[in-house]
């Protein structure tokens, strides 16, 4: 059968996550007329762009355990989607239970994982990246498609050392594979299957992935993009779109404390102090990029586990500064948001950005999604509105 | 005698208020070594430009009540000045009082002002225009100088109609001052006055002044700069900085509701209802002209007189908006910030960009310094992050 | 037929207001097994009393719009009313709608109202009295009970002016009213039937109702308990319960500025300066009666209309204070309340505390009723946890 | 000479502390006629009562390092102190000075310590006891005194093991400290002194001292009053005050989290996990002992330390509740109040109702002074409002 030049496939890492259960029903709901609140692209500003069509994006993807009805029952409850959605979309979610491939999971969760996931663990690392190629392979032939994108939202890994030879951009991963330890983070293993089926990547949760010097090296080379690292959503967009207002008036932040709080499958793995370090990394990095005329700025940044509050992300943050003449003045600010809700279009206008990229043969780390990370691959620039500057300039390239 | 090249007389209107205190005072801290933070020109990214120098700024300015002297002790035991430089300035404090000249109150304030001022009521508008002229020679013959700009920080005016001819930019003010009502609002005399001495006239706190069409025409072919309208200091600084994020992440406003506080004379001023309108007007034009997308915005601005804030203005921001699949999030804000030491420093920004126009040859109004203002004189764009470029773009030319 | 002596008639004017529905719907839920979250009287410390029970409450009412289908549909979307008790409850509310009698609207509002009630407007106060009476005797009868209670849940009325002669507590209000206005407050209607069927009478939302001194005169000469006014359900709940902490350690508070804002009917109805006026006043004066020892406070109340909160009553207060030495500090809070789902349990304790009075024999405003009101008829204490002693000594004469 | 019956000795442990110098400082600003905010004991309520005249009051103290002129400037600067108050009592400051007697370091700070403070290490427990109370009988003749408190303001200390025979309320604290490791915790060896020469100790500030049964018990049967534990003077005291509401109303509290900040010595101190420990236990037991029927409740207590801070303690609060049906809500609160001038003047009422119980001949832990305390002595009653109506009734047996 011939392919269908309109018809995308978006595979997912950890599809049966709140993030992805959004999306699944996003796209649903976008083709029965909802408004697309919350995408980037979709704003008349780049109304005129060549952009992949939504309404054709197809969900498959991997998962490790769950169940795709409780995942959507359990939004609806929270109130992040429309309980007449998830009614409708009953139909749809059979279907994708239906394609979901075994995940990779890490070792220490062998006891937590379904059968098929636990059996993939059995696998060498380069077994492994030829298991997830072939699921590549198989859903774009099922689909009659030659587009795809891979967009990585597993829950945040534990934090692993990695041999040397990866920090170097010329190496080549595939064969750094072979001698590779078995606990190897699975996001790399999920990148190089992608990169190897010429599929771009997306690191949107906080994982190595294509952050990995050698395996980024290796997407460029093979012409493939990659976007990442660690979706900007919340408390962290806050900052960067704040920060320089505090820059450009030159007030001096003496104290800016971050107080986390979420409930969702992603706040539980954050209980564990190794996966948290990464993701609070992430998010310590970009206040002292931003302000750097405030050289002994105290950044604090907590993260709690707080059940209740299940996908609604709340981060109270307090901003200490002083203006003229030493004056000490405070901003403190509360937002509370869906986790899900506020990630899942991005990983709407982050697919097209990929699909972009790839029709303009710029494979590699692409910076021009700089606006949508935490920790952009390969950009210095944290302030929100510059990286909006970027994004425009490569989306017109002409001006 | 000859002119000193490096003095710049400073004549504020309302010079004994609380930003004029803090100016005045501000000056003698930076001589005796304090950082000027809160200074958007102060910092290394424009050290190179050729700036006039704060340290050689000489206050001067009208007033229609108060001493100076205690308006310093209320705003060093409000912790806005400290302490110790409130001391060092007695002298300082005292040759001001000795310069200071009447100002030209509102015919309804006969009572409240001081003598001098009311004397002044007597008064034709084109005998006032006169005596500001003359105030503003003979402080430019005293300080040796031609470098000067005025810069109005009386409290808001009482709002009044204008006769239709001032909104033609062709119009000649001159000439429309001899047939305006002996009432016309003090701002216009102030900026005449000082356009026809070729002296910048900033438009600080809510007045017509410069922005009545005639008046900037007349500046404009007088060749003077003229800057405004209403400087940006707090929460609407904050809504102009954070109101870009909802429109680039196309987040749905649907209310945005801002309590202001504050305790200081400007608040008690605006417990006039007919005082408040022009300010509330300036505050709530921001976001429906940055947020275009949210059509059925509620915007909701409050100000407050609540005495025991002094000069410390608190502004409790709800913001209320949809994501993806209509899900409804929040943001909340508190500010708390001092009125005159977030004006003061922006006070001597605008002095010498003032005069970096006039050296130019650039009069009339100064569409870079929009930044700086809540309603900026000829200029749309309200969105603080690209009203810095404006800046930027304007100080380096070449790039 | 013989009346049955569980049954309890709970007659409702508004009945297909928000509260109202919540109120009907939440009974039905306690009847499943739902656990009676916010009911005072359910709870432990008061297990033994002997109380009414709440699954035997049937709920009628009147209401002069509106349609109870779509009022507990607008109540799911929000996130009051879980969705699957929505959508249990259909046969209820078509029981409902079928009893529902017409109300007597406000003289402004004829052509906002139904025919029905429309109708009675034709009617002279005395004829509505006994229109009313007409249909409590006539669920009285159909539910085959003695027990009932009447609670006001209408929307804030316009305030009007009464005649001198009804703020006699010995003058007899049935007399009065043959002389009385047309357009005479409809909860004083409401009131006279309940209490001339010897059935207690609620204030819930603000209204003269009972708390006029001829009403609540009469309500204690005809032995019938009267019980209001104003629910204290949100902000002023927690000004009651924070202040005595300032009173009892002595810290001087400055000032309590209030911003509340609401989206629902209730809101919309306080858009009317006029009908706002009771409320704001309500709220204003349980401050200064806890803080006597802060004389010059400044209290600030506003009340704003934002659509988009339908139910959800938020409101942010500002509380700047005075400790040791005169040293500033200051407390926030925001509070985030469905209106509805904080009245419908007190609506229900009202209920049961209303009837535990009838049953005692005890007539006239119950003082024991206090914590659960803005302006307690007849108790001069506003402190909510002196007001809780009072109902604890109430319910446990003995101790 | 005669004892002056009207003079009391206010022997602090910490005396050159923020607390210590706030209440040096306030007794004198009492004195010139100051008002006494936030002492509880100096209100109109009880004015009538017997209560020691803290203008008599005269500090003398231990301190292990600092200046005491230092320490007022920092508390000018900060805004905690009026900075005329600050200069008037250089004097006073003085003579601290010359009377403060070297503190008993924990051994591990030997090298922070001055060259006094140091040689004590070199003591027994035994003898540093002696010690001590020679430095109270040594006050206590300068002053001509028979009336004296000992009041515990030390940064928190590490947290220690104690031998299990001082769980023993029998046992003799004296014995025991022949056999007591070297290490021992400080706070025991002061309130041994104090009780062995007969002096009433409060253990303000989180230290065993009087919670220690061995030396509760000690302190009952030499007729000694002791009072503690853990001053309560802001966040506990707002959770203490709000969280009955919420008992009272049956609101389901899903999760209390709060955030507090503070920046002074002490907040430096709790950077030690270890000394941290004693502090967070007391904080957090406060809310399961309200909200018995919250079983589930989810409770996070972070302190943290932000330098720019100083005394100006922050706590944010996040409580989620649930109401009727379930629906979930929230309160949020911001608390901004500077440490010292919240614990100074309890500072004040402690003493005196330490002397009215040693005058009434109350030995032991004094129950009616739980309102002030984190973790009352041998008190379950945490809710504020009860723990006011104890004192009431200790203060007017009669009624």
């Amino acid at each position: 059968m011939n392919p269908d030049p309109n018809q995308t496939g978006l595979f997912l890492v950890g599809v049966r996550g709140a993030i992805g259960t959004t999306v699944l029903h996003g796209i649903e709901g976008l083709r029965s007329g909802m408004p697309p609140i919350g995408m980037v692209t979709a704003g008349p500003e780049f109304a005129d762009l060549d952009w992949a069509d939504y309404e054709r994006f197809s969900v498959r993807g991997w998962d490790v355990a769950g169940d795709a009805h409780r995942a959507a029952d359990d939004l609806a409850r929270t109130g992040v989607l429309p309980p007449d959605l998830v009614e409708l979309s009953g139909g749809l979610r059979d279907r994708l239970e239906m394609s979901i491939a075994p995940g990779v999971p890490e070792p220490e969760d062998r006891q937590l994982v379904d059968r098929r996931s636990a059996d993939r663990l059995d696998l060498s690392p380069v077994e492994m990246v030829e298991a997830l190629r072939g699921d590549i392979r198989e859903w774009m032939s099922e689909l009659r498609t030659r587009k795809a994108v891979v967009v990585y939202l597993a829950s945040a890994e534990r934090s692993r050392d990695l041999p040397e030879a990866w920090m170097d951009p010329e190496a080549d991963p595939i064969k750094l594979l072979m001698t590779a330890p078995m606990d190897i983070s699975r996001s790399i293993l999920y990148a190089l299957a992608a990169i190897e089926e010429e599929v771009p990547f997306v690191n949107f949760t906080p994982a190595p992935g294509a952050t990995v010097p050698a395996v980024a090296g290796h997407a460029r080379r093979k012409n493939v993009s990659v976007l990442g690292n660690d979706g900007k959503t919340g408390e962290t967009l806050l900052k960067t779109s704040l920060a320089p207002m505090f820059r450009d008036r030159r007030l001096h932040v003496m104290s800016w404390e971050g107080f986390n709080m979420l409930g969702n499958k992603d706040g539980a793995a954050l209980e564990d102090p190794d996966r948290k370090a990464t993701k609070v990394a992430n998010k310590d990095a970009v206040l002292p990029a931003i302000l750097k005329e405030s050289p002994n700025m105290h950044v604090g940044v907590r993260i709690d586990f707080v059940p209740s509050l299940h996908d609604w992300k709340t981060a109270m943050d307090y901003i200490h500064f002083q203006g003229f003449l030493g004056a000490k003045m405070s901003l403190q600010f509360t937002w509370q948001g869906s986790d899900s809700a506020l990630a899942a279009p991005l990983v709407l206008d982050l697919t097209r950005l990929a699909l972009m990229a790839q029709s303009r043969g710029e494979g590699g780390p692409l910076h021009a999604a700089a606006a949508f990370f935490k920790q952009p691959l390969e950009v210095e620039e944290h302030d929100f509105h510059r990286q909006m500057e970027l994004l425009r300039k490569w989306l017109r390239p002409a001006t």
